[in-house]
């Protein structure tokens, strides 16, 4: 237990410290040379890729229309129920935040729009591995399917069998994906980004995965040819804050939420009560011996970090400077301190708020900033699927009135083909005496 | 003159291929250097090569408020006063676009929302060279005071007298610019990214420059201890589509506009009409002669390219290959083709709304995404300022009715401890028969 207001400056970043990342200069090269290999061969780099990591017989990289359908078959009605209950949720919240156009006369005659469209191609990447992820598929393809994407394909390992877990074929079916592709790792990334034979490129990549998947997507995001990617990625993340209200299981068991993930997650408990601190530490050690993913999960719980603040204001300074993806705010009349959170990438309000709700089926997304990242960047929303763009259009009073200003800032900046461009247009609107000092608003309609 | 119909796929590709961006090996380690030296030794790195590159004498990197105010009172009133105009049209747009909270209830008892919130601190980047820029100042300062932004810097790079542009000075004091460091290029994005003794490190970077800024950029970019950015970078670049309607002088104008940007500039001109392309190079000639940067604009008018579509429908269809930055509609009823255009950073309708009018004071954004980007990134916006998180709160009745969905999902993906964070409280709520087909509308509240 880490008592906060005993630390310096910089042990109080110590104790908030995030594991490193896998970020040697052996991946980058082993991934530059993937990609530069799905850049020259195309098709076939990925399919050899593909047999040597996950499925030495596969055929095809295309999942088939009818081998979707009969996966999707085999989902039970419980799981197919829940899929379609997360999926509702999710698409509330997403449709809720379509946004509007902007139309709008700055002066008049000066006419200025801004529109917000869907990118046309986008692809989602789905992580292989032990468990399906069909949550991550309703994640990203919900947000695409809302916003419009003309197409949406899908990336994801595939098994032994040359096929997909049923969960995942079915959530996807649902979001209207237009294709799935068999491909992982780095070379998945790849072939999105530059177009195969078979794949076609996308304008944006979204979606989780290993280190060889989080570097691929920062490399082709930096070619001028590559692809737009969600976010930068770090290891999954949860901030609990807990005072002596707080049910030391539910918060043990939020803290396990996420040690489950993986061994470099990261769970931190700030508390303000050394009896919850106690209590929770005492439940994670009784809530660790019934998982099944307790192998994943005590490693991470090794690292976990149990802060005692001396007061609710100072465990919240320490969550501040942390930034937590996931903050869990257990603390009686949790609301309230809302406008005292100034990072998180979402935030989970009281007892009966589990990271567990919003990861799969409360509606908001589960794609968010980790690595401290929260203080920069956005979670993941439907406007990460949409690009907005500006028109403009001046009417000849519009020119009139505004014309004087643009030549003399354009002068200013010594720019004379700017100033020309305007001066011409005056000249021609009969405005020959081109003076700078027209009154914008009275010009020519006084 | 290139006539479209005529070209293969591949000739079309080269017919609007971009110049090549510098991004030599050599450039991003010298960047990198950079950027090692900046993080090493802090101010004395950047005076060091602020020093070196623009102003031997420096004494400080800190322009104080007193020389702030000095500067701004040289503005003279002709320009003042068009610093004001532009400042109110962009005023006026960039709170147009501030956006709503979003608050829902997706389930009974289960309360989503997306909140919108200023950056705290972002860093305004803005050239110097031989003129002065306050239309960059506005395009960037602007937004992020109606943002809301805590903390507002600006670094731009000093002259040989300790000094920056009055018009720098002024606009930035306009925008409620916090502090203006002098310093530039890859030292500047570096301090800015890292923070130094002097430079607060800011979340995220804002603002054009030249290859060395743009490595910068990047690379701060990718360390997850720098700071997010704009967007990626590529010379400026406009499309002109015009018809036999169109005035050659003003097309011949605005070419000329983009190309006395620099030497890279890319001027494109699709006509359905050969008769304009050719008014328009005997214009482009002819104004050519009385520009002051001539030298600038012909070298990239030799790389502009004329091209004739044998309709308005093919010349709609080489500008969105094309995707270009700025594109300018010089067609009659220019505004009845937007529903075809598909990408542009910001589009120009009609004859009285030349790029000056959007590079300077219409309102909208100058800052935009070139080089092809116009496909997967947004033209800069008041959104850019500002980030996006979630909040959830169950209340008892949204787990009972949720619980059983988000365990059944926890369960397929093979999450123990999300499914146990649930049980438990499942089980406090005596909630024992956690059967998964309890119906999420009509659970408790039936």
């Amino acid at each position: 237990m880490i008592t906060w207001s005993s630390l310096s400056n910089d042990e109080k970043k110590q104790a908030l410290s995030r594991p490193a990342m896998a970020n040697s200069q052996q991946l980058k090269l082993t991934v530059s040379e993937i990609i530069a290999n799905v850049e020259a061969k195309g098709d076939s780099a990925v399919l050899d890729y593909t047999r040597k990591f996950d499925c030495p017989d596969l055929q095809s990289l295309v999942l088939s229309q009818s081998d979707i359908d009969e996966l999707a078959s085999k989902v039970s009605v419980e799981v197919a129920n829940a899929i379609d209950i997360a999926f509702d949720n999710i698409k509330q919240f997403h449709e809720a935040q379509i946004p509007s156009d902007i139309s709008l006369t700055t002066t008049p005659g000066v006419h200025c729009e801004l529109r917000f469209t869907a990118l046309d191609a986008v692809g989602l990447y789905i992580p292989g591995g032990s468990a399906p992820l069909p949550s991550t598929v309703l994640m990203l393809g919900v947000p695409a399917l809302v916003a419009g994407c003309e197409r949406k394909l899908l990336c994801t390992p595939p098994n032994k069998q040359q096929r997909i877990a049923p969960e995942i074929a079915f959530a996807a079916r649902k979001c209207g994906i237009d294709n799935i592709f068999l491909c992982g790792g780095a070379q998945a990334v790849a072939a999105m980004a530059l177009g195969t034979q078979s794949i076609p490129q996308v304008d944006k990549i979204f979606g989780p995965g290993n280190s060889f998947v989080t570097e691929a997507k920062q490399q082709v995001s930096q070619r001028a040819d590559g692809a737009a990617i969600d976010m930068p990625a770090g290891p999954s993340e949860v901030l609990v804050l807990a005072d002596k209200f707080a049910d030391a299981e539910f918060v043990a068991a939020d803290l396990l939420s996420q040690a489950e993930h993986g061994p470099d997650s990261q769970a931190i408990l700030v508390s303000d009560s050394s009896e919850l601190i106690d209590a929770a530490k005492a439940a994670v050690e009784r809530q660790l011996a019934t998982l099944s993913r307790a192998e994943i999960a005590r490693p991470a719980m090794e690292n976990a970090r149990y802060i005692l603040a001396s007061s609710i204001d100072e465990a919240i300074e320490a969550s501040n400077a942390y930034a937590a993806e996931h903050l869990i705010v257990q603390i009686e009349d949790a609301r309230s301190y809302l406008p005292k959170i100034k990072y998180a990438g979402s935030i989970f309000l009281g007892p009966w708020s589990p990271e567990s709700a919003g990861d799969y089926a409360s509606g908001t997304n589960h794609v968010l900033p980790t690595y401290g990242y929260a203080k920069n960047y956005s979670s993941l929303g439907l406007l990460d699927f949409m690009r907005r763009y500006t028109i403009q259009e001046l009417s000849a009073d519009g020119m009139r009135n505004l014309g004087p200003a643009i030549m003399t800032l354009a002068s200013a900046e010594g720019l004379d083909a700017h100033e020309q461009a305007v001066a011409l247009r005056m000249n021609k609107l009969g405005m020959n005496d081109t003076s700078n000092d027209v009154d914008v608003n009275n010009g020519s309609n006084a």
